[in-house]
């Protein structure tokens, strides 16, 4: 089994954390989507789409896709538990992480995607307006989870959870997107200190 | 249990497709987006995003968002199976669900919503020029499925599954943001005529 990997984008780290809470100890194969390894007649044999990460197992099989890749991971090493324990905390956890990747992680990488200009590279065409809207979607899901985060230590109830590694890499992405966390959100803060500073958060 | 539906948006179509296929009944209560029937005090209180569709256990346990009501769903009736027999099949239910959620029903979606007039009142602001980039994503994405589609039956593989759903759900919604299927993509166009003869289509 190995990992096809990026060191700088959010959605292999996604995996690389979800491997380290694991416990698991996986080869990378680093693709540096920069400079534009990911377009190799190589790789796209491996993935046609052209993306990172793709775990690939033993018998050639890729699974290119980063929550199938978690969800794979989460069967075959169910401990600890990442995606919810039982069916209705099992539908929690994927709405939580949902939720968040279309909220949070979506409206910082179109941000970073719009409006940097190293990544016209990757977004063609680069929309500006579009990157511009993104900032405020973005910062709107802060607040929204802010509130959510009053209620309980993460994003998707007692337990750390896939749902909060997606967040997790959102909120540092979301530097790169030069999109600032206001001051006074205090309990989305709080949970950011304590995610962060989890061994797996250096994955 | 009820759900709390649309009749016009894809996302609720997908769950009510999804419930076909399983035969189950469940009562449905329409909230009308184009009203603003999302954004009610009462509805708010259910889904604080203000989004269709929601699964309402009898406890009163809200499931707020598309993939995870069917995952629930899958769970308490597995049969027929539709999210994939086995942990590397559901691995790549999930990869292809997603992919084509991604690649063909977003590109769709943000096409309909930055274009046209109607749709303003739901997404703030609509960016023409981001809609009409996604009309020639949402048309790379049916010549892609269509050279996937010439080596098996569905987008997964074998057997009809919740990924076919998320593109029929696509395909059918693509009419309105006024986007042609081309008539070259034959294997795409023998898929869907396949699965849109299946009576749950009509859910």
């Amino acid at each position: 089994m190995k990992l096809y990997n990026d060191r700088n984008a959010p959605n292999p780290r996604r995996v690389r954390i979800f491997i380290a809470e694991k416990g698991l100890q996986i080869p990378t194969i680093d693709i540096d989507v920069m400079k534009e390894e990911h377009r190799t007649e190589a790789f796209t044999a491996i993935n046609p789409l052209q993306k990172v990460p793709v775990l690939q197992l033993d018998d050639g099989t890729a699974i290119a896709e980063t929550v199938a890749i978690c969800r794979y991971l989460e069967e075959t090493h169910p401990d600890p538990v990442l995606m919810g324990k039982g069916t209705i905390d099992r539908a929690k956890v994927e709405m939580w992480q949902r939720h968040v990747e279309f909220h949070l992680l979506y409206p910082v990488a179109h941000c970073l995607r719009h409006l940097h200009p190293r990544l016209a590279v990757l977004e063609k065409p680069q929309v500006a307006e579009w990157g511009e809207a993104n900032r405020d979607k973005a910062l709107d899901a802060v607040r929204w989870l802010d509130r959510e985060l009053a209620t309980r230590a993460f994003i998707a109830g007692d337990d750390f959870t896939i749902a909060d590694i997606t967040a997790l890499c959102a909120v540092d992405f979301a530097r790169f997107a030069r999109i600032d966390i206001p001051e006074e959100v205090t309990q989305f803060k709080r949970w950011y200190t304590d995610v962060s500073s989890r061994a797996s958060a250096a994955a």
